[in-house]
This record gives structure tokens, C-alpha cells and sequence, in this order.
């Protein structure tokens, strides 16, 4: 591959996040992509050939052949990297300089899913369904944490389609940069998302979209 | 006040890279703000007039009076907008436009500690501090990880003086958006950054800056 984007990948959320925006782009704009599954069941993503382009041994990374090869790893950086060079019609995202508002607005929900979200939903999939121990207390923490942070969702999608945006939202990295974790929630020991009739609707509404759905599918059976 | 930037502000990791940045922008630039102290061991961002300005019930939050009173949370999002708006000679960070692969990779090192550092150390935190219960299973697991996680930076950081920017790097919000964390290693149960020794030059060197030192005091005693 001397062109277009090469994406190492796995079928985790953080995975799919990169996979559902290649999708949309690629229906967008025919942006070409071609993806390299690693197996992190075998830790190939801890290998030194890895390390080197990630220095946090996790995938997602994309090496942009576009561009001289740049690399870029961590999920939200990655999406905030192809929509700058891959969207130029600003489809998924909002302009930093001439729609700053917007811009900033999309960059919290992003940071907030980053820092909240993930890393919370993580512990509690991991202490569900992975931990030697069973603990509990852990268990009950991080159960907890991922409803509140769905409950803080619920709040900003009451009266909107999407996270960011006006009025009521637009489509954007921000959505894509959080559903792919949402749509787990069984792992963390939620039955379903009826408590949160306004995030369930979202979640349903973006997996309506083929380029959604598509960049789930492209990946496989989830790890 | 009817100008400047008021900050809803605690003296925690969060907060405190907020105010280390204003005071940067202060020094630099001669930005205005003030700041209101949030008592988080009394609730005080759960009351509803603090969610109506995030609803994560989180500080820290900024008020721009400068721009249409315009609200910003999540810590990270924070130190973007105030660089966009008020580092006008980007002095801290690099222009989304014309120096790209700097800014994407300033990005991938925010986001690296949005998502990993802060909210992994301050598990390591609340087990060895907080929990009502002792967990040795969940202390090891994030001590090890907050460790691990240091010598991700200690890899970026063998041949540069700071995250982001050219040759060596240069001093950025990147580094504003994770020191603020290390310099609590003590609570996560890590008894000394010597394990570390290019980390550990990079906090000092950053402690060295008047700004820095200055923002971290401003908002005195630690919780």
C-alpha cells in the first residue's frame, strides 16, 4: 500500500471507532483504507515493531501513506486527525476557526467520553467479566460510574439529536467517538439502556446510518 | 466581573492544570481571570446550578465573559479553548493549519493522558486513599498501571525535553495537561519518580517556569 490510510485494528470500541469513521468517509468522500488486524489477545500490539509507532502498546494507530507516513495512535486523536485532513467539507465535525463555539463544544464531549466513558466503562468490564479476583466493591463502583455517566448523556441529548452542534446536533466525530463504547453496556453489568430513553434513541439513530453500522461490521465478531 | 475569564476552580490534578495555564496566559499575555473556589468535599458541583454549566457535576469549568459568557468543561478541552482564544503567538501549542503533525501529535499526548494517566492514577488514588474498603487486587492494578503509564512518557521523553513540538519539543499545553497529575505520584502509591529519570527532569524542568509554580500555588493547599 503506497496510498490512503493503513489502520492496524482490533474489534474493541476503541477499534470501532476509527472503523466507523473510515466507513463514513469512505461513503463521503471514497477516502481508501485498508485495515491490519492485530491480535491483542497475543500482545502483538506490545511488540517493539509496535512500540515504535505507539509508544502505549494499544491499538488504535494509523499510519496516513497520504502523508508521508505520519502515524497516529490514541481513538480520539485519530478522529480528530482524519476529520482535519479527510473532511474537508466539515461533514463530521465543525471548523476551529470559523465555527469556534461548535468546535469547542465537540472537543468536551469528546474529552468527556475520553477521560469518562472509556476509561470508567473499562473497569467495569474488566472487573465484570475479566478480573482473577471477584471483588464487589470494585464491581459496584464502576457499574455505578458508567450509569452516571450515561445519566450526564441523557442530560445533553433531552432535547437534541446529536452531542454537538446547533440546535438540535449534528452528526459528528463527537457521536462516533462514544457509541462504540455505549453499545457494551452489557459488560459492565447493565441490562439494558431503557433508563436512558434519549441516549437509546441516539445510539439506535447512528446505527441507522450505513457508514455506522458498515465500520462496526468491517471488523467482525468483537473481542 | 464583565470581562476576563472567570474559573470555577479546586486545588486537585484537574484544577490545577487549569490555573497553571491561565497563569502562563497571565504572564504571557496579561489575560484577566478569576477565579471562584468550588468546596468539592461538600458537593457543591452537584448542586443544579453548577450541572446547568456541566453536567458531569465536575470541576473545573470556565465562564469567558470575554466571549458571550461562553461555558467550557473537561480539564483538557479547557486548555484548548484558552489557546485558541488567548495564545494568539501560540506560545504553547501549534497551529491546527499551518503545523499540523505538531498539532495532531500534541493531540495524541493530551488525549494519552486524558484517558489514561488522570483517570488511571486516580484510581490508584482512591484505592489507596478513599476506598472504605482495602483492596490489595485493585491497588496493584492501578499502581502497576499509573507505573506503566510512566514509562510510556519516560519512552517519549528520552531524547526531548517536553511531549510536543520539534528537535527536543517545545513547552505546550501538553505538558500542562499531565504534570499537574504526576506530581501526586506519593498517592498512588509510588514512593519516588527515580525510576524515571527523564520524567522526573521534565517535572522539575516545567516546575522551573514561574507560570507553572505560580498556577499550582494559587490555588493552594492540595485536597
Amino acid at each position: 500500500m503506497t496510498s490512503g490510510i493503513l489502520y492496524y485494528a482490533a474489534p474493541t470500541p476503541n477499534g470501532h471507532k476509527v472503523s466507523v469513521f473510515l466507513e463514513e468517509l469512505k461513503a463521503a468522500y471514497g477516502l481508501e483504507y485498508e485495515i491490519k488486524r492485530i491480535d491483542i489477545t497475543k500482545g502483538t500490539q506490545k511488540e517493539p515493531w509496535f512500540i515504535k509507532l505507539n509508544p502505549n502498546g494499544r491499538i488504535p494507530v494509523i499510519i496516513d501513506h497520504n502523508r508521508n507516513d505520519f502515524v497516529v495512535f490514541e481513538s480520539a486523536a485519530i478522529l480528530l486527525y482524519l476529520q482535519q485532513h479527510y473532511d474537508k467539507e466539515n461533514k463530521f465535525g465543525f471548523d476551529k476557526d470559523t465555527d469556534p463555539d461548535n468546535w469547542s463544544e465537540m472537543l468536551q464531549w469528546i474529552f468527556f467520553a475520553h477521560g469518562g466513558v472509556g476509561p470508567m466503562q473499562g473497569q467495569a468490564n474488566f472487573f465484570y467479566n475479566y478480573a482473577t479476583e471477584d471483588i464487589p466493591y470494585a464491581k459496584k463502583r464502576y457499574h455505578e460510574e458508567t450509569k452516571r455517566l450515561y445519566g450526564v448523556l441523557e442530560i445533553r441529548l433531552e432535547d437534541r439529536d446529536y452531542l454537538a452542534g446547533p440546535g438540535r446536533g449534528v452528526y459528528s466525530v463527537a457521536d462516533i467517538n462514544v457509541i462504540p463504547w455505549i453499545r457494551f453496556y452489557k459488560k459492565a453489568g447493565i441490562e439494558s439502556l431503557d433508563e436512558w430513553p434519549h441516549l437509546k434513541a441516539w445510539v439506535d439513530r447512528s446505527f441507522a446510518r450505513a457508514g455506522f453500522q458498515a465500520g462496526i461490521d468491517v471488523l467482525g465478531k468483537p473481542l
